[in-house]
Parts: C-alpha cells; sequence; structure tokens
C-alpha cells in the first residue's frame, strides 16, 4: 500500500514539528513524503536561520492521503488565509488521516475539522483553539479516529504521533521498527517538558525568550 | 555572549539529527545557527524527499563556536573526505563544544577527534568507531568536557544532548525554557527505542526496510 504524505510548509514554520513525523515516516518505505508550500521554492523557518525547500505546492495535491500540518508563528498568517484552509477543507474528506503538529490544529480548527472536537496545540496556543470552536486539552496526542484527525501538542510531540499513525497505517511491529531505527528512547536530563511542570523561574525565562523572538 | 553554531549538511544526512538539536538551540537568542555544506545551496537528505538550504560553506566558518555534526548513510563518504576532515580538525581546537548525534561520531572520530575516546553513535555503526580508535558505549549522550567533545546516539538523542549543551553553554533554566517551548515532555507509545530492548520480530523489519532504502 503506497501512500502519499505532505507536510505544508509556510513562512515562519516551526522546523520539528514537521522533520520529527518525517524522520519516522520517511522509515517506512511505502510511505511517499513531499514538502508543499504555497508556491515551490525555499521557505524560511520562524527566525530565518533555517530554509527548507518545498517540491510542490498545494494545488500540485488535492489528493493526499496523509497530512502532517506543522505548527509555528507563521501559523497566525494561515488562520484567515482562504487558499490554505480551502485545501484543508477539500483534501480531508479524501486523506487516509489529517494530522497536525503543534499550532498547526489551529489551522485544522480555522477550516473547521475541529467544530465541537477536543484537540491539542502547543501549550500557549489553548486560547485560539476555543475562538474556533474546539475545546483543548492537555494531552500529547489527541485521537478522533472516526473523525480521522489527529492533533499532537507543541512541537516534539509530533515524534510520538507518528509513531502512532504509522501503527494505525501498518501496524505495531512497523512503528516499533521505526522507533528502533530513530533510536527514540528519550532521556531528557530535565523534567520541563509540559505546562504542568513548569515554575515561575523557568516560565519567566520563556517569557523572555519568546519576547526576543517576536 | 553570542555564540555561532554551525550544522553541516551533506548528501544523504539524517534530517532529524540536525533538527532536533537545532530547535532546541534555536530557542536561546544569543545563539545564532548556521547550516553549512560544501559549497551553497540546497542539500537532499538520504532518500531525496527533503532539502535543507545550505546558507554558507565550511571555508566561511573558520571558527564556530558551537558545532553539531549530524549523521546519516552519507557520512560514508565524508570519512575518506579530506576537506571535510580538515575542517573537523581545524575547528575543534577554537570550539566551545564539537558535538555529533547518530554517525556524525564516525565523522569526528575519523577526524582523529575520539582517538582513545568512549563515544556513542548509532546502535547500527558501533564497529565503525572501534576501527577509528574510539571506544563505543551504548549511552544515549557520552561527554568528555575536558576535551569539549560530547557525542550522541541514534537520531532523536540530540534533542537529549542539545538540551544538556544548552545547560552547559548557559545554565539549567535555560535549558529547561527551551524543553518546555518545545514541549518535550516525550510520551512514546512503544518502547523499543534501543537495540538492547529490541526483539527479533522488530530487528527482522528493521532489516528489511533498511535493505528498501540502500
Amino acid at each position: 500500500m503506497s501512500l502519499q504524505a505532505v507536510i505544508p510548509l509556510f513562512p515562519k514554520f516551526t522546523a520539528l514539528d514537521g522533520i520529527g513525523p518525517y524522520e519516522v515516516l520517511q522509515r517506512i518505505p511505502d510511505i511517499d513524503i513531499t514538502f508543499i508550500a504555497a508556491e515551490r521554492g525555499v521557505v524560511r523557518s520562524e527566525n530565518g536561520m533555517l530554509g527548507i525547500e518545498a517540491d510542490g505546492t498545494f494545488d500540485d495535491f488535492p489528493t493526499p492521503d496523509i497530512v502532517v500540518f506543522p505548527g509555528g508563528h507563521g501559523t497566525r498568517a494561515l488562520l484567515t488565509d482562504e487558499q490554505v484552509l480551502d485545501w484543508v477543507r477539500s483534501v480531508h474528506p479524501t486523506t487516509t488521516y489529517t494530522t497536525s503538529v503543534c499550532t498547526g490544529s489551529l489551522v485544522l480548527a480555522a477550516a473547521g475539522l475541529l467544530e465541537g472536537l477536543t484537540a491539542t496545540t502547543h501549550w500557549g496556543a489553548r486560547d485560539v483553539l476555543t475562538q474556533h470552536g474546539s475545546t483543548p486539552v492537555p494531552d500529547r496526542v489527541v485521537e478522533h479516529l472516526d473523525r480521522r484527525i489527529i492533533t499532537a501538542a507543541g512541537v516534539s510531540s509530533g515524534i510520538d504521533m507518528a509513531l502512532r499513525l504509522v501503527e494505525l497505517l501498518y501496524d505495531r511491529t512497523a512503528a516499533e521498527a521505526a522507533q528502533l531505527m530513530i533510536e527514540y528512547d528519550p532521556q531528557p536530563p530535565f523534567d520541563m517538558g509540559s505546562l504542568e511542570k513548569s515554575n515561575d523561574t523557568v516560565m519567566t525565562r520563556v517569557i523572555e525568550y519568546a519576547q526576543h523572538r517576536d
């Protein structure tokens, strides 16, 4: 079963949101992955320090099997970008799974896909989900398999989501093989990976760093 | 303290090896990151499905503060590439830290940096470290702070390594802030992330997938 996966790019995307799932999915020989954007060519990440080439356009892929919509500061502009929102609406009915990482779920929500559904996103953007008729939950991966929709939380959570996606598409052994190939045996040196685990000292630093970026 | 980090690219690199550390380091406002290669322009990952732009060349960066050398099938060609090996040898004496992810450590070893030292790499490449005078260990991150060298194991381990690197460069709060910003609270759906945890069923599938790639 050969599957076409697409990962949309847009100015100010967050790189790991897309590359985490890419690295899992590309381990499966039957999955073909294309990075797409409004136009072909190099698209720059949030800080401009990384450029990834879009090898196709949204229009080139009217019926992808898998969508992995990444997040990033640039999603703010997409929430009123009718070309992108129309594409999301038009492809979802025929995808096997429509998925998102981080604030990519805001785009799915703005397109109307998450109306009345629970979903997850980066911890700093939960209120935006609410504005678009979705109910944010702090889970790392939220599945609505009857709707073929999976949302993942901030940035690194796309790796966990993609492993589950491979299990759904193929089998558990395929997902475990991908996990072993990318040696995903995480050993974070600290335990500060969620809003629920944070404290004032760290949050003050996060705000300082985020302000520098904006 | 502004620091210049460089992440080398080469044909058939593994994307997550570089993008994992990039995503951690880019959260710190004082770190400037440049993807470099033998020539400027787009460089393709192992399967050709992803292109990342090299914004500079090795020659453009004779004195980087931080090196994060990623791995991938393409490292095989680098082990006899005197331009790359000479660059590694020439920059290391003045780096703050010279680091690697996955088979990137084979390049550091071929350049002579790991002679007589323990190091880590992807579980499938440990014997190559031995051939270059290093002693492979199965640890996820191996530090030789007196030599300013840190090696990380396969692919996803670069995220863990980079968090530790930020702690060494700045402080623990900086590293925890980066962890929170990328919501790195890993919840892998399976526990198959290391050679020591694998079994025959999964390894058979890994070999099948890897053969398809070669």
